[in-house]
């Protein structure tokens, strides 16, 4: 029986609610790669990788190909299946849709609006992307900064405070960059929150401040595998989010001595990785 | 003097509160795509086109290449400047930023973890991603369906009480589709917002149900560009969200006939677009 990926995974977090600590059992939901292939004739093509929650995957492939107009409806789609091929790692298998076109060959794939390439050395599991973040050299983490559990319950309403033009739109997520103290460093908002992360990174780098292994970025969302692979770029040991994270992030702050946590509220919040930052 | 995007969009929406309904301004979080293009020596290649807020352009360009690896820091950047190329028309010239290397040959561009490519038909402003749409045969939608004022506030928490998962993790978006009449037809959840959308109209493509010109998409975040274009590719002529939408959004609705419904709260709610659909 071949691993697969379920929508939900268990997990053990540090419930922090005023002076209380309390490990308990928790779920995340579920992030894992999905390669989309076309197959036609004799022809196979990779049409896309997302992050996605393992769950419906036919639907998704048939739905982000009906979104670019590569299948116009029911008869254009042949057959589906996930690769069970034997000589795909077992972890991968339920990870890569087959989707058999009606037609004989591929359809031209320049016509996509957007089509994502991967190097073939990523993979598409949790795992593999993990791996491939070693491999281009992202280190594990230096053990600090100390973290005063009262400090952290105050960042979101700073991060409100601070954010202008949130105000006049209520659309645009923000990402706040912070020191251990608590002082707000800078913020910058998007309608995408990788991309408020990837201006904050990239503000402390044109100013030479690169890794800020001594800061807390906070994000105003949830936190997924690709906010925190912008964090471990920069060297940033702690991310908090006002929301959930994703299985998947979890998994990179445990690999690399990231300090996560979630669900940061006025008076409480749940820490998922790397809680020896956080002051006795 | 060119035309250059602003962070924020004025614009005219009918606030909906129980039986009152009022025309009023507003503002809206911009969205419009961004192209990074690498320049090295004599060489020249587009790396990503991403939607983003306008603001900070130089600093999202920076740190986007810093999170995919291409760039280690400061140093590795020569120059940024937006394409201000006679050729490029107008519209375009502030979506587009030339990062020059002081290296004296691109990087290799495989070893990107994925990058974006875009057909050269696209265009780089909101303007011609809209074009793009009609030209891919996205038809304007039909009159229907009338819509009671009275159920639209019922939607959301239909949604939640549906949503299974979401009680377990906190951590997943979702996507229904109502009946005009207000009565759930199918749930998927995602930690993708666009994800969650695509299941649900794969699964309704799989039963060959498409176009579903008499329903309600309602997502559980904000709407953007690209939720717009999957529902108006699956015929849906009414998208509701929790949340604000972007500019883009709006853009869409208006030029494809949709109503776009926004904040939609227990109480109230904002019409961004085809207010004609509601019932006096």
């Amino acid at each position: 029986m071949t691993w697969r990926p379920g929508s939900k995974t268990r997990t053990r977090i540090l419930a922090v609610d005023g002076g209380q600590r309390r490990s308990r059992p928790d779920y995340l939901a579920t992030e894992e790669p999905l390669e989309i292939r076309l197959v036609a004739g004799l022809s196979t093509a990779t049409v896309a990788i997302t992050m996605r929650t393992p769950g419906a995957d036919f639907e998704l492939a048939a739905g982000f190909l009906h979104a670019e107009g590569v299948v116009a409806g029911r008869d254009d789609i042949a057959r589906m299946s996930y690769c069970t091929d034997p000589r795909v790692e077992a972890e991968q298998r339920y990870n890569i849709v087959n989707v058999g076109l009606t037609a004989a060959g591929l359809p031209d794939l320049r016509s996509l609006e957007r089509h994502f390439l991967t190097s073939s050395a990523c993979g598409v599991c949790g795992k593999a992307s993990l791996d491939a973040l070693e491999l281009r050299g992202c280190p594990v983490m230096p053990p600090g900064p100390d973290l005063d559990p009262a400090v952290l319950p105050r960042l979101p309403n700073e991060l409100r405070e601070a954010q202008g033009l949130f105000d006049a739109t209520g659309g645009l997520h923000a990402a706040g960059l912070f020191t251990a103290a608590g002082k707000l460093v800078a913020l910058r908002e998007d309608v995408g929150r990788h991309n408020a992360v990837d201006k904050l990174v990239g503000w402390a780098m044109l100013e030479r401040q690169l890794p800020l292994h001594e800061h807390i970025l906070l994000v105003s969302g949830r936190s997924s595998y690709e906010i925190m692979q912008k964090a471990l770029a920069a060297g940033i040991p702690v991310v908090c989010a006002v929301s959930a994270p994703s299985s998947l992030a979890v998994d990179v702050a445990r690999r690399f001595g990231m300090t996560l946590v979630g669900f940061l509220r006025s008076d409480r919040f749940n820490v998922y990785a790397g809680e020896q930052r956080l002051r006795p």
